[in-house]
């Protein structure tokens, strides 16, 4: 059947559906966000924040840069990059003009950025959503929306290089947030193609056989067999032949056994690749971190346009017990990412390639654990930074709060006031201790009259007077106090 | 004619246009983003930083909590809330599930989530991009994806409390941006409505003729005249009447010239209106910025949603000069708010309402005034924050530079050295110079056998030998010193 038929019936489809809503009248409202995507509530942002602050400043200790590119790009651009994958891309409504799509990654935008500016080599990092029209699985975070954190090293350099600072810069991330003990799997395309080749499968199967091994991390292998067999017409003896090899895994000495696999080192992939393994194993060494790195056979990423070394961290023992149904939830991977040397050459013109590595780090799995963990522990976060809150004692004194906020406003003091016009004075201080305030200041007629505030320390509940004229100078001393404690 | 005959004859125009994009074969790829959106460089993102840093710590100042939601909501999240500008609103194509569509501002998602998690108060800010399908003005700042910085207090609180510091906020935001003399203009949906009413706008009529005022500050009375009386069917003296109002503005005087103004004054609606805004420019003075208010009875917001106090915030006298083409570019309104008290409610079950007042920075204005002023000063930009360079003297260093390298890093020194095997050392400090990177460590093999590194003051090129063990100290002294000067 060919795709003019199909969206032929697609289009019939869709106008039956629209004429049956119109005939039913109007749907009742529902309140909700987007299935798969959610809202973020000041904690769960404060929470955020401080994700984002470790990874941003790993990245920034590293040297790099930050782009952003538009949420959506031509559909053209998407076009042909992600393999099977991309029935997962959300395709922005005909309303004339261009047909668009949510980009689905960050990385074919940044290659397309690359090639448009026709940029020699850059180190960046951007942080953005992402849309993906997947299964949602979001105990687990797994969602529609979700962030990306990628850090990217384009140009053309000396080899494995820049491939063991991606690295490097995983294990800086991972080590910087409270996600307990990890690995990073490293395997390399060109070895897999290799063994493909090796194995007796087609040229024009490598990918979607490749796309059947990235499977192995969530499935059986039996499953896996099955796809490459039943779906992807593999031969059976084939596909035993590739669970051999896709089994393995180990260090110096995996890529020892292999180079004394002749059949296998018969193919030019496969010395190439064991060639790079060697050389980034040796890097991690020299990177403090070569206790962290497993190099994998069964990893293959589901990406059709890595190239080279690929890798994927994964949490070790995380069994989380969520409070609502006590459910053993295994996060697994946490960030992936590997080297793709001809995607920007796809969209240069003369196809001029710059080849590229990079990471990204699935920031929602992360905060979904530590959510869980503060949870646990019972936590409580700030979700305000403010410092001071003033206060009155009696009624009809809004304009005197007014005027001591803008003061202290002024002096870049970060304060809060109710917005009644006569608060209780006790909602006042529930409201500094609920909010983790550090300090009140209280005015009364008796204050105002003397040319003095009182400030109290809301932890200890201690007031003391203070001219009004010292005041800020008093206030930044305490407040350097609260810091310290 | 009919909503469902123009869908029929678009689905019919659409299929066609398919149709003859087939025939035509694939196209030629073209290599740019989507209309009226654009990348940012990392000098853009730099830029970018600074502008959302002022516009933060002002939020925070004020005790803002922050919160997310989702690029795209429910479209019927969105119906009904956006009048006239509905058609610019962004639709997703329906590949099987919910419709969706783009956000259009962060107010409308702001009200979904206090309804939907049955908020009675909060104070937040949200920054994140929104996207109108509207006709794109690049260089006066006016993208289809842009951002918007937003700040609401939501909460049932005392007439004109929570207005005033939303107002106090703009003027600390303006104030700390180098964007010059600004004004923020106000006015209250109630006068309007007061004013319409007591000129003889029939009811059903009042928000488009307030559609039509709004345009005033783009366009002549003539032509706003023209819309009401052609395209709105309003009698050409009651248009009269209406002109005669809006060309008002002033302060005190100009609230004492309404109250004497008896017909006026015999609706309700403008009584309650002045009333507010007597308290409002009271409580500017109060917070000290009575200097900068104007109250503007031409200005109405576009948005349908607004119900009390309305305000927009003008840049005085912005003349950039585009180097490119000479031309002189105004950017107008930066900044814009006003109080929604019926928007929550139109979420909540049991119509049960939550009155909001807020505001809304249009950052793209004032990236796009910045970003010409920083040509204009040829100001150069770090887009890094790389502490030192590790270089290599001589051939065959590499390892011994990525040991130095994860001992910099280990100490949570921002490091970058060369991807090179053998970079040149002259292009290595070449590198620091234009990067403005501080300091460079230098080793060669005499240093390697003496146990010391050589430290390279990048700006001065002066160089001393320190011993390796005290390496990390001697670096954070002289960077200490380097961010002294």
């Amino acid at each position: 059947m060919d795709n003019a038929k199909i969206n032929e019936e697609v289009q019939k489809l869709l106008k039956l559906k629209s004429e049956l809503q119109e005939r039913e009248g109007p749907k009742k409202f529902v309140l909700k966000t987007g299935k798969g995507t959610r809202d973020y509530s000041p904690k769960d942002m404060a929470l955020r924040e401080k994700v984002f602050q470790v990874i941003v400043s790993t990245f920034k200790r590293h040297g790099a840069e930050t782009i952003d590119t538009p949420v959506f790009e031509l559909k053209d651009t998407l076009t042909g990059k992600y393999g099977e994958d991309s029935k997962l891309i959300y395709d922005l409504a005909d309303q004339g003009g261009e047909i668009l799509s949510l980009r689905y990654d960050l990385t074919v935008p940044f290659a397309r950025y690359v090639a448009m500016n026709k940029i020699d080599n850059i180190k960046r990092y951007h942080i953005a959503k992402v849309y993906r029209r997947d299964n949602p699985a979001m105990t687990r975070g797994r969602y529609r929306e979700f962030y990306q954190c990628d850090f990217d090293i384009a140009g053309q350099f000396d080899p494995m290089v820049p491939d063991a600072e991606c690295l490097r810069i995983v294990h800086e991330i991972l080590g910087g947030l409270d996600v307990g003990p990890y690995i990073v799997k490293v395997n390399h395309r060109k070895i897999l193609d290799g063994i493909f080749a090796t194995c007796g499968v087609p040229e024009d199967k490598f990918r979607p056989i490749c796309s059947a091994v990235d499977k192995l991390d969530k499935t059986f292998w039996e499953d896996v067999r099955l796809e490459m067999v039943e779906e992807k017409g593999l031969d059976p003896q084939v596909a035993d032949l590739i669970g051999e090899y896709v089994s393995l895994k180990g260090g110096a000495d995996l890529i020892s056994k292999l180079e004394a696999d002749e059949r296998l080192m018969g193919d030019k992939r496969t010395v190439e690749g064991l060639k790079d393994m060697k050389l980034l194993l040796k890097y991690c060494q020299l990177f403090g971190m070569e206790d962290r790195v497993s190099f994998d056979l069964s990893l293959a990423r589901g990406l059709d346009y890595y190239t080279g070394v690929i890798y994927e961290a994964v949490l070790l023992g995380t069994k989380v017990n969520e409070s609502s149904d006590s459910e053993v939830v295994g996060v697994g991977s946490v960030c992936g990412g590997g080297r793709y040397d001809n995607l920007v050459g796809m969209f240069a013109a003369k196809q001029k390639t710059v080849p590229c590595v990079g990471l990204s780090i699935g920031v929602e799995r992360i905060f979904s654990i530590l959510e869980a963990k503060a949870k646990r522990e019972k936590l409580s976060v700030r979700t305000t930074e403010t410092e001071v809150f003033v206060a009155a004692a009696q009624k009809n004194l809004l304009d005197q709060r007014m005027e001591l906020c803008t003061l202290l406003w002024d002096a870049d003091i970060k304060t809060e006031q109710s917005y009644k016009k006569n608060p209780k004075l006790l909602n006042q201080f529930q409201y500094c201790e609920e909010n983790g305030i550090p300090l009140c200041v209280i005015i009364g007629q008796s204050e105002l009259e003397q040319k003095i505030v009182k400030l109290r320390n809301v932890s200890t509940r201690e007031e003391r007077a203070v001219p009004r004229e010292n005041m800020i100078e008093e206030i930044r001393k305490e407040l350097s106090t609260c810091l310290q404690k």
